[in-house]
């Protein structure tokens, strides 16, 4: 199984469009120290033939146009099997509506992000333009699925997450989940869990695993207070630092380990950062965008 | 006043990601002869401080990212003082939920333009977080406006167009539009028409104009209608070619002309093929992204 980083940042990306920060900065001005990174999404491949993507970013088109994997093969095609939603966020649900182009899509997400965005959003009907064209499946909990020709199994677990910043409703289990993905006839497994509120429900599903992609959204918890008076755990992220962050919760697990889903405010960002020090002195490595993993 | 072409691509951009062409390919492989483009976006600049934005195209945070008239001139800080939707269609408006990270925006649409997305679309509730996060301003058809700080008046003209995709209603004159722009104080004015179902109503103000930018999305009528069934004229889009053809139509005028909003099956966009040769014979430039335009 193969596992490529399409978009190793969070929502807005880095830099981002209204941010003025040393590092937008130095991602905008080129500098090795802080790269440019897209929003997240991952593409997996198994033995099967076709790809999956895990959660589809608005960057989608730039992530495809560069990555040779999910070119088409034909003159009309696409190599995407399914796409798994993890939750209902736009910046993990908005590239669908990119992927619009007269192409059969297969969406897996839970009951819930579904409702929440085809009932509660005209413009998915885009994607309804011809008997066929995308086709929901529901992404059970606690039960592994084969993920389209892609060879690949994968198993949500619910994670603590929270209800998308443009939904109105009571919070569900289904909100959030993380993704337990395995090679069809292997045991190893890799975790992919970039929105956690509380590392405490996935440490069993990461301690038992060979890799984790990781929440790395911010380093602090009052990270971006100042900005829009939210702490990281309202936004549904523990972080990285201090004593109830995910460095301290995760120390001693053996799985390779990979913090992605970076806000553009978090120092692991800078390669010069004490923070980024830190982490990797942990064992943990900063994801990119076009970082492949043999999983 | 100074225009820059974000995005000189109709909707799915060059390549497109589930298209094989030779066009795709080439734009893949990083041929000279067929750029890579993003969809259908302008930025303008007059004397004043703020910068305009014609649609947001899906692709506005690569758009952005790379121009440098849109970085942020501060901490938190985006230089576009507001954002002009022409329809309804996603590859115009998807982009105003990239440009959610606790921004104030001010966008003027038409009140039908408005009312299909916000009130059908509960994705659009990310962009009222905050009180005065968004500000909606009603484009008015035939009456110029001040664009916000920019120094450019604009005044929207109703086009043939079409309903979106997505949408359930009656047709409307405030569906579609073309933009006549020009700088306080000077008499030039440049047209943005980028979705144009016949070119006729339009015809009296691209002969006024200094400059036109031009739906060129098309080449021939039934460019793809192998693809979907439908042809030009179905999607509101008059080709280029043939004796009912934009070229055609258009033969004689004075202004500064430009095709844009280039679908990626439209052979004018291989620099060595014979349509490009007949377009350039007659006068007209086929627009790419970064392209400057002083008017």
């Amino acid at each position: 199984m193969k596992l490529c980083i399409l978009g190793a940042a969070a929502g807005g990306g880095v830099p981002q469009w209204n941010c003025g920060c040393g590092q937008c900065i130095l991602a905008r001005a080129g500098s090795p120290r802080v790269r440019p990174r897209t929003q997240d999404s991952v593409a997996v491949r198994g033995p099967g033939s076709g790809i999956g993507l895990l959660n589809a970013s608005p960057d989608v088109a730039v992530q495809m146009a560069r990555t040779e994997d999910l070119w088409p093969r034909g003159a009309r095609q696409s190599p995407v099997a399914a796409v798994v939603l993890t939750n209902g966020d736009l910046d993990h649900c908005l590239g669908l509506l990119s992927l619009r182009e007269w192409q059969p899509l297969v969406v897996y997400a839970t009951a819930a992000v579904r409702r929440d965005l085809c009932e509660g959003n005209a413009m998915f009907r885009t994607l309804e333009r011809f008997p066929g064209q995308s086709t929901w499946r529901t992404l059970p909990l606690d039960r592994e699925i084969a993920l389209g020709d892609t060879g690949v199994l994968v198993r949500a677990v619910p994670a603590p997450g929270k209800v998308p910043v443009h939904v109105r409703r009571a919070p569900s289990v289904e909100d959030n989940v993380a993704l337990v993905l395995r090679e069809d006839g292997r045991r190893a497994t890799t975790v992919y869990a970039t929105a956690v509120g509380r590392v405490d429900p996935l440490r069993g599903e990461i301690e038992r695993a060979a890799c984790v992609l990781f929440d790395g959204t911010f380093y602090r918890a009052d990270e971006i207070v100042a900005l829009c008076g939210a702490r990281a755990e309202d936004m549904a992220h523990v972080p990285i630092g201090g004593p109830g962050g995910s460095l301290a919760a995760l120390a001693g697990i053996s799985a390779r380990r990979v913090y992605t889903h970076v806000n553009n405010t978090n120092p692991i960002l800078d390669a010069e950062s004490a923070e980024r020090a830190a982490v990797e002195a942990a064992g943990w490595q900063v994801a990119e965008d076009g970082m492949e993993i043999a999983a």
